[in-house]
Order: structure tokens, then C-alpha cells, then sequence
């Protein structure tokens, strides 16, 4: 078998962003198997197909490996290729055909094939020839990841002024290099949990909201998600979520856990608001499929509308939970991140004027987004459940924030008056580049989804998307990145059930970078067919 | 039903080692189901114990959790508990019957629930009240962690004297806060790859062994066994693990995976060395059970036992894995902290000299032992296979490193001056600790596996112990936590298959320490039945 195998050449390597593009080590590629399951896997499409696309490449591969197993002459003496001597070893060496390389398990063929996510395929498309007003204003302007850059200055000269003050202390003491290079908690330090739950009680306006012993830290809000997704769901089990959905949910959700997202769909009629009587249908729904729910997951502030729920929904929220008995997950990364006059109402408010079980509550929470500090992964895991908080706490020994980081971050969380200040500019830094975003689309024609957080507006470019459906929304999508060089988010990617709606993030430009942004949607938009462009111009 | 539940108290919360203990929050305990559950669990016992400790729970919770609601009167409009109006929420709440607390995943539930395992046991016995020579002089002394503060004042001097630069730049350019705050690769920045690529070379001796474009980085080797775990086996699927080995692969490989370990017993006559054939037999009887074997996984240099594979060995290792097409784990995260004369020899330099396919092998590395980092989270996975090397460079979003704490290790194991002499210093001050530790034994008449590697010794304690089996054992780790005040990590946490074997980590204790350490055993010793005793008086 070994003499009729292609030559090795290494796979194409898709890069989730933000991972590293420099893969192509000299050693091998995915060999036989591998090049005859990738294409396959693209065959297999729509619903189901995830499973059918890992069983039927790998049966194929089963056959593939014992059929010519069966056909080689068997070794003279199997025993003598497991002694550890030389001769018997390169004797072994010679009577044993190379079978091929070998596989990867199918979960982990899954995850390493091509994108199929339009979400990951922009963010890769930007890497490497991203837009530099000076250096390279040619390249591409990434809207496709929320990341706010508008106060890292802020963050910047904290750190400048007071490195040497959290690293050797207030007055110079010299290096805890024990309490640095040590074993500690894997679920975070104790200080740390401190200054995160006086921060997040400040983010929402409220005093002493977060207790910091029903916390958990982990490395960034990612893996926090993932965590409760194992300790509260089962394999084949069910979550529902509304969508439009961040698409990240699907990898932190599902890959590893083995969970399904449910979706249900909101609608542009109510501000793509979420509706309990719309998540009451889909859980019958899914019980009558068999499936078993388990619980909402919710983002609040959504991304990507950046609506927030009210406290009546809430309530309703908790009240659906209960009823059906399921798990509510509240991700609040945008809680800080708010720009309008409404104030953010947190589940843990909810909760707090309650007096009836808790436990079926828990909150995602990060510095990722509301401290544009997503480059120090702290996410966190706020739950009112004994045995989550149990379980995670004990998963954080895969995902726990490295100590120095912990102890930079320390004395900066606890700075009140650093963190009021940083909160305050940051939200009016974000309010006015929504404002110039917004008037700039507005301008030709173009409408977002009315918003009061997030990095991110929801753009209706329905009427430039020809035909109306998933396709029309697809080229819109390659337009904007051949012609205009710009990577925005379709709905798709966010399993939005209306077509032409798309998320662009806006945080990570300059005052300055705006008009650009808009030139190039302008002649975008000029080359859509004469019907939508009328309407727009 | 919400009438009959008995009140809500917290369970009792165990704690891994090193998460913080800090866990009971007022709001809520496990509920009904939970309580139910958790005994069940404990009387399931033996093999497939895992799968029947969750089934049957899970099956006698469904029975109580529907059997009461078919009694329950019905909701008299069921829609209206869906509004969200404030009417209909109090509606829902009056119809409404609190069904008891809700559960968790059976797999939640299962890491949830209180240690088995003596390894963990003995490690949070000794948080809380650890020994100190001047402030807690009759605190527990921690010989169960393998962490090394044998050399953390190099560390320390290190950092003190060059954080500055690290973090501003040598010419003190200023904070780069956009390379820091904002999102990065989540696989690793390659100039740290590059760094540690340069730091495992010179650790093994050689120059340039390692490609850092085959390196995927992850928040602590911890992490990178898990991942390529996921990677290289599925669900049920199997590894070979010759024993005895490090009881943290019970939750590595095992938890989230859903992979098996199987287990290959080494013995004393053959100082615990992997032996092929046994391999070879243990593949056998797994393939008779039907159960699929996708690798081998071992410790090089071996822990807990601390002896080598040589270059031979390794060879046949790959030879068997080849033979039965299978993957080979390789985990050297002691490498570097030999202390004997003999070189140690890594998997990738034997595959550097061979000209087979080599995607069978993965190596796993990391900071926390030979550069005496696990506060900073620091792990390899070193790959030949590009699927896996793909694959798990996405799955490193859950499990991605700080960057402020790679910012500043860059410089530091780019320094080779420094790191050549850490690495020196500390194979001295290893092995004359190991010597002194050692030496204090045998005065007792206690013996240690021969060694020549790792954190800790293999010791001998069998003639200690009555009955000669598992429960002996666990009587006298028992007496040295009790009596002694000292925990080691019994064999059977390791899963030896010969009784009285303990792993005693060194690393942590000065030189003054050592006869207060055998003081404490000698104790121990003392209060062993004269039989034993008068063998090793």
C-alpha cells in the first residue's frame, strides 16, 4: 500500500481566527484517508449533516484501511516486532507495510476541516492585510470582530503607571515570586474574584450585586460558556437560543460538549426582540422531536443586535425556566457597554428581588469586552448553583488565567476611580462612534436595527441583496469583501432567519476611519443591481 | 411536591486541589434530585461503575420528576405563563408548582461530586494549614505536589530585573497596549513558540529539535493532554497507559473526553520500566473486548517513578505503534529536570532519525516543572500531524494563555544565558536534594526506586505496611497524614498494581526541611507493627 500512496503534500490549513497562519510544518500532511474524508464531509450538507458527514467518511475509512489489511501477507512472527531489541526491531521494520497515515479521531476531523462559517471565513480573509490608515490603507477593514479599541489609551496608561506598583508592590517590597510562579487556584484568586464581582456590581450601576464566592474565573468568557455547557447539559441534549446568535456559540456550545443549539427565531418586526411564547413553541416543539431541553441560553445585551431585555422579560424568562424546569444562561460580555439612556438590567438584579430558587440561573461575564481587554482572557462563571459551581470549579484546571495576569489586574479592578472613569469615557467614546456609523449608513439609504450596547450595529442591507434569500446575502457578503475590502458578518452566520441583515463591528475604528468605511460600502452598494441602488441612493 | 422537599442545606463542596475552598454561597444546595443522586453514585462500584452511577440516578430522577407532575393539576391556560405582562407572570407563578431544585448533567454531576481519588484527598487535607518552618511548624508537609521552589530566586531575580523592558521595550519605547489588550493568536504569539521551540532544545541538549510551526501553546500541559485527547480518540475509545502513572490522566484524558485509560502494569523486578511486550499483550486483551485502542501514552522521564526510556525502547514504542496503527503520546514535561548522568532522549529525537511517517507521534511540554512556572500556565502540544496540529489550534479558544504573561516569558527564555544557567543550577540543587531525601530514607531502612529524573522519589514503603494489599496502604497514608502530619501520594492513586508504593515530591522543601520530614516518618514507622518495624529500625 505504501508504494501506490500519492506522494504526502501538506493539507490546506484554514485558521480560525485569531490562530496563527504559519502551519505548514515539513513533515506531512493528512494522508490518504484524510484527503478522500475532507471532501466528503463537504458533500454532506444541511441539517443532520454533521453527523453523517463525520459517520460516513470514517465507515469509508474503515474500509479503506482493512480491506488491503486483509490482502497483505501476514508476518512471519508478530511477536518478535514488540521486543525491544535492535534486530527484532528492524526486522519488524521490514515486514510491516506502512498502512497509511494515521487518523485523527472523527470529533477531532470535525474541527480541523475548512471553515464552513461565513463568520470565520471573514475573519481569516482580513488576517495578515488588515487596513492601516497610514501603512496600509489598502488593506482589508476588519468589522467583523468585536473588539473595542476606543480606550485602550486608558488601559495603556494605567498599566504604564502602576506596573511596577502591582508587580513589587505599593511600596516596593520586591517580587512575590512565590505567589506568582506557584500552584494557585485554578478557578481564580480570591482577590481577583473580588475586585471582578465589585466591578461588574459598578458596570451595572448597582452596589455589592455579585458575590465573589459563587464565582468562577477561566480564561476568557469562551471557555466559561463551554464549561457550564458541560456541567449543565448532557450529550444530544438541547439548548435553546434566540437567534439572531453570536457565532461563536456554535463552537463553544457544541464541538466538544456534544450539545445542540436550538434556535428561535426573532423577527425584524419586533427589533429581533426575544418573545417567551416564541421559546414555548420551540421547547414543545423539540420535546415532540425527542429532543431533551435543557436550558435558554441568552445574550443580554444581544449580540448582534445590541437590544437588551427588560425586566419584565426577564422575569417572564425565569418564569418560562421554571416552568419547564431547564437552566437559564444569561451571557452579560456587553453589560458595560451600553451608550443609550436605558439602563442595563443584569439577571443577578432579578434574581436579587426574588425569593424563589436561583439555582437554575447563571451568568457569563468577561473583561474581554467591557475592559477591551480580550488579549488577557479572563472570563467569568457567576452561578447560584452548588453543583456547577463545584464542577467548574474543577474544569478550570484546562482553562485558568495565568497568575501574573491575575495579579496585573488586581490592584487595576480595584482602582475605583480608574475603573468609574473608564466606564463612563468608554461608553460615550462608544456612543459617538455608533452615532457616526449609523448617520454614515443612514446617509445612503441604509438602516440599522435600533441598539443601546454592544460593539456592533445590525445592519439592514436587505434591499441591496438580489435574490432576497441566503444566496442573495452570500454575494453581498463577497461583494463587500472583493469590492469593498470590508469584512462584515451576514445573518447567516447568525442564523438570522430574515436574509441582508449583517453585524459590523465598530469599535475598532478611528473617527477618521469612518468616511473610508463608508466609500467603500458606497461603492459596494453602486454595483448592486439598478432596482436596489435606486432605492439607496 | 414543593411542600414535602425537605429544606435546602448546601452539599458538602469538595474542593480540588488547588481551586479555592471559599465555595458556600447562601443561596442554595443541590435540592431533592442531587441528594438522590450522589449516595447512588457511591454504591455502584467497579468497572462501567462510571456509566451505572450515572444511568441509574439519572433514570430513577426522570421517575420522580414526572411522576408527581402527572399528578399535578393542570395549568388552566397553559399560554398565558408564556406572556410576558406582569399579570400573567403572577398568573403563572400562583399555577405553577415548584418542582425542587433542578438538576445538573450527569457529567456536571459526576465531576461534582466528593474525590475518590487518595492523590486529591491528600492534597486538600494540607490546604488551609501547610507546614512552615517558622510560621507553621506543625502544619502538614505537602510532599504530594510536583512543584519545584528549589530554584524560583533565579526566576525571581530574573523578572525583578528585567520586567521593565519586557513589558516597555529595551530602549523603553513604551507599553505596547494594542500587542497586549487586543485579541492575538489563540494558539500562542510565535515569538513565544520561538522562544520555547530554542528553550525545549537546549533543555534536551540539541540544537533547533523543535519547529515551532508544529507547536500549538495552551494554558498548562494540563490543557494540552485534554486536547489532544479530544483529538486522537473518541468517545469510549481507549489508550494504553503503563503503570504506575500520574493520577491527574484520571481527569485529563478521562472527564470531558469520555476516553478510557488502560491501564499496563510495570513491576518492581523491572524498576516499574514500560516493557513492549506487556503493551503488546494489553492491546490484545482490549481488542478481545472490543474495545478500540487509538494510542499509548507515556511519561518521559516517568512519573512517578522517575526513571528513563532509552533510545531502544522508544524505537520499539514506535515500531508497536505502527504495527497496530495507533497514536503514541509522549509527555516530557521533565525533561529538564534529570539530575543523573545518563542523557535523556526525546520521541522527536528519535523520529529526527528515521524516515517513517512520524503523525503518529505527539509530544507534550510545558513550563510548570523544568522552568518551575505553573502559575503562568504554560503548555506545549508538539505534533507531526497537521489534522491534529489544525484541529487543536482551534480548540486552543478555550484554553489560550494570557498575553501580558507571554510578553513578559519571551524575553526571559529567549535569554539563553539565563536559561542555560537555570537550567544547570537547578539539575544541582535537584539532585543533592534528591540525594539528602534519599539518604534520610534509607537510614530508616526505607528504599526508592531507582531515579534519575522528576520532582519526587519512588518509595518503598511496602514492608510498612499490614495487610499487604490496597487497604494496607491506604492505612498507612492514612497514619502519614493523621500521625505524621505529611501527605505523599499513595501507589494505588497511581494505580500500581504492587501495594506500598508512594510518590514523595521533594522539590518543595529546603534543606532544613528534610529531617523534619524523616522525623515525621520515623513516627509513622514507629507506630507500624513490630514486624515491620523491627526490619527497618
Amino acid at each position: 500500500m505504501s508504494q501506490n500512496r500519492p506522494p504526502k503534500k501538506p493539507l490546506p490549513q484554514p485558521e480560525d481566527h485569531p490562530t496563527t497562519t504559519t502551519s505548514t510544518a515539513s513533515s506531512g500532511g493528512g494522508g490518504t484517508g484524510m484527503r478522500l474524508i475532507v471532501p466528503l464531509q463537504g458533500i454532506v450538507q444541511g441539517r443532520g449533516g454533521l453527523i453523517l458527514g463525520s459517520l460516513i467518511p470514517c465507515a469509508l475509512f474503515y474500509f479503506l484501511q482493512f480491506y488491503p489489511k486483509r490482502r497483505r501477507p501476514p508476518s512471519p512472527n508478530p511477536t518478535t516486532t514488540s521486543s525491544s531489541s535492535d534486530l527484532a526491531r528492524s526486522a519488524s521494520r521490514l515486514n510491516l507495510s506502512t498502512r497509511g497515515s494515521i487518523h485523527v479521531s472523527a470529533r477531532g476531523n470535525t474541527i480541523a476541516k475548512p471553515e464552513d462559517s461565513t463568520y470565520y471565513i471573514g475573519l481569516s480573509k482580513v488576517r495578515g492585510d488588515e487596513y492601516d490608515s497610514l501603512e496600509n490603507p489598502d488593506g482589508f477593514i476588519q468589522l467583523g470582530l468585536a473588539e473595542n479599541r476606543l480606550s485602550l489609551d486608558l488601559i495603556g496608561k494605567w498599566i504604564s503607571e502602576n506596573l511596577n506598583d502591582s508587580m513589587f508592590g505599593e511600596g516596593n517590597d520586591g517580587l512575590n515570586i512565590n505567589g506568582m510562579a506557584t500552584y494557585q487556584p485554578f478557578d481564580g484568586l480570591k482577590e481577583l474574584k473580588e475586585a471582578i464581582a465589585g466591578f461588574m456590581s459598578r458596570v451595572m450601576g448597582k452596589t455589592q450585586l455579585f458575590d465573589p464566592n459563587q464565582m468562577v474565573l477561566t480564561s476568557g468568557a469562551t471557555s466559561a460558556l463551554e464549561i457550564l455547557c458541560f456541567c449543565l447539559a448532557d450529550q444530544g441534549n438541547g439548548l435553546l437560543v434566540p437567534t439572531p446568535y453570536y457565532p461563536g456559540f456554535d463552537r463553544d456550545m457544541r464541538w466538544r460538549t456534544g450539545v445542540e443549539l436550538v434556535p428561535v427565531h426573532c423577527r425584524s418586526s419586533d427589533n429581533f426582540m426575544l418573545s417567551v411564547p416564541a421559546l414555548d413553541q420551540a421547547y414543545n416543539q423539540a420535546r415532540k422531536r425527542g429532543q431533551k431541553i435543557r436550558g435558554v441560553l441568552i445574550s443580554n445585551p444581544s449580540n448582534p443586535v445590541g437590544n437588551m431585555l427588560s425586566k419584565d422579560t426577564l422575569y417572564s424568562l425565569v418564569d418560562f425556566a421554571r416552568e419547564k424546569n431547564i437552566h437559564i444562561i444569561c451571557d452579560e460580555v456587553f453589560a458595560g457597554s451600553t451608550y443609550g439612556n436605558e439602563e442595563f438590567v443584569s439577571m443577578a438584579e432579578v434574581l436579587d428581588s426574588e425569593d424563589f430558587d436561583k439555582d437554575r440561573v447563571h451568568i457569563i461575564y468577561g473583561l474581554s469586552k467591557d475592559l477591551s481587554l480580550p488579549g488577557f482572557r479572563v472570563g467569568v462563571i457567576y452561578s447560584f448553583n452548588e453543583n456547577v459551581l463545584a464542577a467548574s470549579r474543577k474544569l478550570t484546571r484546562f482553562s485558568s488565567i495565568s497568575v501574573p495576569t491575575q495579579r496585573l489586574l488586581i490592584p487595576m479592578i480595584k482602582d475605583e476611580r480608574f475603573t468609574q472613569e473608564y466606564i463612563s469615557v468608554n461608553r460615550e467614546r462608544i456612543r459617538k462612534t455608533h452615532a457616526l456609523f449609523v448617520e454614515g449608513l443612514e446617509k445612503m439609504g441604509i438602516e440599522c436595527a435600533e441598539s443601546k450596547a454592544g460593539l456592533y450595529c445590525w445592519v439592514n442591507m436587505s434591499r441591496l441583496i438580489s435574490p432576497y434569500n441566503e444566496k442573495g446575502e452570500l454575494e453581498l457578503f463577497e461583494k463587500l469583501l472583493d469590492i469593498g475590502k470590508i469584512n462584515a458578518t451576514p445573518g447567516s452566520a447568525c442564523h438570522c432567519i430574515e436574509p441582508g441583515w449583517f453585524r459590523c463591528c465598530f469599535t475598532t475604528l478611528t473617527e477618521a476611519d469612518i468616511p473610508v468605511v463608508m466609500e467603500r460600502i458606497r461603492k459596494v452598494v453602486d454595483t448592486c443591481n439598478p432596482f436596489c441602488s435606486k432605492h439607496l441612493a
